[in-house]
């Protein structure tokens, strides 16, 4: 939830919300609203839905990098832009319909991605902003960064982010958070299973950068057609799941890629992708 | 499971089975069978039930902290009446039954309480003991609380007790307890995600107190409304949790308690609950 | 997967794929294919369903204990077997789901199986070989052990592997597993929840003994009844999974393990187990 008072500034409106860079297969997306805490805006959500859209179609992006600039990642909703609706006919019904069901879209469009998503977490990461690290495939954060699930306490259950949170970390462990609206610090998210690393300022940009290359070498369809099946497993029966993936290995083994895979780590050489 | 054989002292007639005592919004249910090691006897499960009924009825209680009085948090069913319906017809087959059923309607009553149930540990949590513990929204433990699922040892496994263990900590470290019996300690039990905090004895009545109070601030529709949220959206898969989520907060949005939330926050000010 | 590249030696057509060894009832299953990194070619994985058969008809056998000889625990699949089918006219299309279908079969068959299956893991565990770990009941581990899914580094994802590894450790340490392909030490895995137990290559022996005969000396009918629960009311929503585990358990009451079981802890004896 967004606290910015900070009058729009004219830099604002001549700056695009997102910086985006794509280097060596990596797409960077990086949330450029400090002075709104990265609040995620309708206008906001529909850009990031835009953005990622837009990595998912171009086949030189293997990996997508979601970033944000400032001390706070992101503070989940924008509260000025929710109150503002109370003023409608129908005391914001609708917008908050529209709201909650564009949030739930970019959160699962993050998980449909066909390609890697990896949140780079370098400060506060609040309601929605905790969702969206918890939605992301992987999740970097600086030493410093802090995550937390604080609706309780402005009486609006941080609902929406808890899909995501529980799919993440253990359910005591996500109630108290929800419960108490308290902030755990980088070393407790990971210990609870929400991010992956905890790195050191002086260290982020090479470690990110490897990270995010290491994965991007891999095969594209192979990257594809796992992340889909990881998803779609985890909600299945354990019968269901095994029938289910037994027949995406069966379909991947034919792909061009596993063949030159299989291929070249025999012969003890590096493969060369083709299929995308 | 009990190995109270001390026979039935006088006071255990005077004295009721539970304690109870509201203060802050804070409900205090309390075991007081501590020569019976806090069995969970149909007795012992019925007032409980009744107990919990009333905090979920009265608007003075805020959050429910379930304890016990002794060295064992609560031992699991009573094996003496277990044994006594023996003697019966139909070998005790019908009492069975109703046992099992009576306790999944406890631990179910605790996760669909619209109040939150903080497990106080301050001693052995056993079987369908540590079900309750495991049950329970959150869980605080003294560094010498201990908990197992010890049924295999005495040909009963701890089925029922699994439901709830399996759904607060992993699958290996689950089976390891039930099949080996084995107890842990509340360091490990923290570890594992069974419970959230460890807490030494000199501390633990005024952590106890200020987390509960903590809890107890927050709105009580807000709370009610996420808590039946979080269990109900755990069991469905991705897209419908997020359709379902989605409907709770434009819903949540709507109250009072939202509203004056919001607005408190954005004026820096604290807010004053309404709904109930 | 098998880099194997050793030409079968003659001592291998003579020697049986697994060791077996009964003692206790506890049964050992060895994979001794070193030589082949312990692949799960169509051979091994039949082998292996075999050896589960054998072990789940014996009434001896009580515990079965799943390990290895050489430095590679199992490397997955057999990727000379998978390569060799695509001169096959199909291109290999029939043999692949069949390898997969079998492999699925080997994984539930350890899952279904009536007795507790314990890996004991002294190397490598890698693809499929980690899949193995992850779908026994429990796993020990030598402090040098290590485990991946590293199938994208060859164009084939781990995807039937991660049905297994997604339902013992956390999503983002999964994804964080199969997107790299980078291994985890035993220290690591203990913590995602992979494994049990990190042991020292002095002390495995009597560890594993031990381990092995606690569970051995419950039970059989005990923890048979409760190891199917435990699976299948781990895929059930919360009602459900209630409903269903209080009548396994009223029913286990009446089986005569309970009985013995509940009267020889009441009277402060061993028990003398009957059912099986």
């Amino acid at each position: 939830m967004s606290d910015a008072d900070t009058a729009k500034d004219q830099s604002e409106a001549e700056r695009p919300m997102l910086g985006k860079l794509l280097h060596n297969g990596v797409q960077r997306i990086v949330m450029q609203r400090p002075e709104r805490m990265n609040a995620l805006s309708m206008a906001m959500m529909k850009e990031l839905c835009t953005a990622l859209d837009e990595a998912a179609a171009n086949p030189e992006v293997r990996v997508v990098l979601l970033g944000a600039e400032g001390k706070v990642f992101c503070a989940g909703h924008d509260l000025k832009e929710l109150t503002a609706a109370r003023a409608e006919a129908d005391g914001g019904k609708a917008f908050y319909q529209q709201t909650f069901d564009q949030c739930a879209e970019l959160m699962q469009k993050i998980v449909n991605l066909p390609k890697p998503v990896i949140a780079v977490v370098t400060g506060v990461a609040t309601a929605a902003g905790c969702q969206l690290v918890a939605s992301c495939d992987l999740a970097l954060a600086l030493d410093t960064a802090t995550f937390c699930t604080p609706g309780v306490n402005i009486g609006l259950f941080c609902s929406t982010p808890m899909v995501a949170l529980t799919r993440n970390i253990g359910r005591k462990q996500a109630m108290e958070m929800l419960l108490t609206g308290e902030s755990i610090d980088a070393s407790t998210a990971k210990e609870y299973g929400l991010i992956n690393r905890v790195v050191q300022a002086d260290y982020l940009e090479v470690v990110v950068q490897k990270y995010a290359e290491v994965i991007g070498s891999k095969s594209a369809l192979t990257v594809k057609t796992g992340k889909e099946a990881f998803y779609k497993q985890a909600d299945m029966p354990l019968a269901e799941a095994y029938a289910y993936t037994s027949k995406v290995m069966a379909e991947n083994m034919l792909a061009n890629d596993a063949e030159e895979g299989i291929s070249a780590f025999l012969q003890k050489r590096t493969p060369e992708w083709k299929d995308s």
